[in-house]
Order: C-alpha cells, then structure tokens, then sequence
C-alpha cells in the first residue's frame, strides 16, 4: 500500500476539497469515515479511494488505497475521534424505480443536516421507499448528514426533485399548524407523499397549495413547534 | 449603560468561563442568549448580567447591563450570527411539587447536547410534568442544550436525579429492543416513567432491571435504532 505523509499531498487535498458542496457536486463523489461505513459502502461498490491509519483487511475490490498517519488522518476527518479510515465514494443512484414508489418523504427546504440524516435513518426504519429534497435544501453528501443518518443514506432513494413531479396517484399530506386537521383523525393512504418542512418558516406557500391533506400533530400551545425530524418522526411512524 | 469594549473585561471573561460545566455547577449560573430567550427569562426573573451590542428597551427589573461592541459579544456568544445579547441567568428550580407529577421521562446516561435539548422541547409540547436525567448525562445548561431546547427549559421541571426515588407509585415504561413488547399493544399508565437511553448503548442494565414494561417501536432490521431524540417523540406522542 502507499504510503502519504504530507497532509499537503494533492490526493488528500483532492479528498478534503470534497468538504465543499460545489466540488461534491462537480466530481459526483463525497467523503466518509468509520470502519462501519467502509463496509457497508464496499457492499454496495460505491468506493473510489481509501485512506487509512489502521489495518484493514484485504479488499476484494481492486480501490487505490493509501496508508496515512494521525496528522493526514486528523485533516480528511471531521470527527473529534476518527476511527482511522475516511475514504472517497461516488454519489448513490436511486436502486427503485418511481413507479413503485409508494410511501414518499418530501423535505420542502430542509436547513440542517442533522436533521435530514435523521430523517433519511427514519424513513429507512419506517420502510418508506424515497426521501425527495426541494432543491433549496441542505445537500445530502454534506459530512452532518452523512454522519447523523449512520448508514441510511445507503438504504433508501434520496435525490433533489420539485414536488409537483408526485401529484399525480398521489395523496399529498403536508405537516402545518394552521387549517389543519388532527393526525388521530386521518387514516392511511395508499401512495403518499409527507411534506416536511423548513425548520424556521415551515412548509412554503407554494407546496402548501398541493397539499390533499395539512396535519398537525397535537401540542400545548406553549411551544411554537417541534423538532422537524421530532414532528417527521411521529408523522412517518403514524403513516408507516 | 456602562460600555465594555475589551473582550479581556474581567465581567467577559466571567461570563465566557460559564462555558464550562465546573464552573455552571460552582456558581449555580449560565449562559443564555438572543431576544425571545431574553423576554422568556426576564418574565421568570433569573437574569443576572446583560451583554448588548442593540439597543433593548427599558428593563422593569434592576440588572447590571453593558453595552459591548461586536468584537466582544462574538467572543460571548456560540452562534455565528449572534442576535446581539448574550445574558447570565441563575439555574432554574423545580416548579411542580414532585408529587405532582404525573408523567415523567427519565434519561439514562444521555450524551448529545442536541437531543437532550430537543427533548425537553417535546416533553414541553406533549405536557410531561418533568425531564430527570441520571447524573452522568450531559449538563443541562450546556449551551447546545439551551439552543436546542428553543426556551423548552423554562416550561418543564428538569434536574439530576436517581430513578430509584421514582419506583414506588409509577409503572417504570423501558425503551428497549431485547424482550420488549410493540407500543402499539400498550394501554397508556395512569403515572409512568419513560425511560430513554444513551446514544449509543441504550438503557443500562440496573435501569433495565426497574422496568414494569419494556417496549419498542416496531421498525425495519435494516437499521439499528432511531435517533433518541425521535424515538422519544414517538413514545412521549403516545403516551401524552
């Protein structure tokens, strides 16, 4: 294996330019880390390139692969703790076709990514086919949501998409807080999509307007809102 | 209004050191920021000391106050956009009886500072009587945990405590995977703990042995968990 021992080697430089959405976007690829991710994005053939400060075992795949020391390894992590492996994979593809998508999350402008890698482990728990993200949104491959949805990026369809592509076959149910039914009272639907929205300012007027049914989950009137990912999470247990 | 315009300000540098958890416990203070906590915590007459780079208007009560330039309230302040007050605060008491209460969520050894905060939000929405977390959680005043919880700390009784001194008079209700029975099968307990657990490990194994219930919320095997903080939601939703 190679061996890198300047963290102003071009290959980590390379790598650490993928902290930026811009170069993410251009080169189709992201970065992750953990031992637990290597082997699941080895699973699914997604990786580009490995660095390491630990022993791994054989790789079936033929992957460029380079042994780092702490100092490399602290620059390509993001983590306090790294666990000794970050590597370079390409973007996922989804694995379904839209047709047989059935049970759909739409995040309308979702900020935070810790949020949204909590939504993406959600809806993967809750078996829901596609996380679909209005274009204003956080970016999927960002490092928080990579690390906050703890493998679920890999298990469900998630991409950017405008919501007016799922009106049609679809009952679009939108969280609000006004002119909105109690969630008790609704029953399942057969093909949906849930619109979650932004975590400041809520669903947009626009996606409001396409809205078949506006939930909202009971609450004491002293707090404003829940958590988006709170809110999503007993919405997409309820419909699940 | 006195003027501050050195960020080594012996008042700064005071104010700065409630940062760290030993010194919140010492003098029984914290830090707060941005204007709806300010009028939440002005209303429950904790605030001690006002940082300010806007203008307020005239305060009822009679706080120290100083007026700081953005240099200082920068080094004050653990947001990138500071809304441009940063005050002390004396730590909240209990405001309930403890017999009082009725439904109770105990945190067992929980670690994030942002699920800690996002649920005292929930617990607030879904009126829980108080939040009780083991004494080797994280510190309730950390400042991600005041952020998080969006001024859910002012509305709910939260303090450390041993949930042995909960047993007697509640059905101790245990979120588990190993043994544990579906939530939907549950009736709702007149008094009840919902114990959660820590990130990573889940309940321990002396908390586990308290348990009248342990339940679980069915999901996919694909994934290990949910997020805490979602989990909660689910379960103080139903149990509200």
């Amino acid at each position: 294996m190679l061996e890198i021992l300047s963290k102003n080697n071009q290959k980590v430089k390379d790598a650490c330019a993928l902290r930026m959405k811009k170069v993410r976007q251009e080169k189709g690829l992201f970065l992750m880390e953990g031992i637990k991710n290597l082997d699941m994005a080895l699973r699914f053939g997604i990786v580009k390139q490995i660095f390491t400060s630990i022993g791994l075992p054989k790789l079936k795949q033929d992957i460029e692969c380079y042994k780092v020391n702490d100092e490399v390894l602290h620059k390509l992590s993001s983590s306090e703790n790294p666990e000794g492996v970050v590597f370079v994979c390409e973007q996922l593809k989804p694995k379904k076709d839209k047709k047989d998508y059935h049970k759909i999350v739409y995040l309308d402008q979702i900020n935070d990514p810790g949020n949204l890698g909590t939504i993406l482990r959600t809806a993967v728990a809750f078996n829901y086919d596609a996380v679909i993200l209005s274009k204003s949104s956080v970016d999927l491959y960002n490092e928080k949501v990579v690390a906050a949805s703890k493998g679920a990026l890999f298990l469900i369809d998630a991409f950017y998409d405008d919501i007016e592509n799922y009106v049609n076959g679809y009952q679009i149910i939108v969280s609000a807080l006004d002119e909105a039914v109690s969630l008790d009272t609704i029953k399942k639907p057969k093909d949906f999509v849930l619109v979650l929205g932004n975590e400041s300012h809520g669903v947009s007027s626009e996606t409001l307007k396409l809205a078949n049914t506006i939930v909202k989950i009971d609450m004491n009137d002293d707090i404003d809102s829940l958590n988006v990912a709170v809110a999503g999470g007993i919405l997409m247990n309820y419909f699940k």
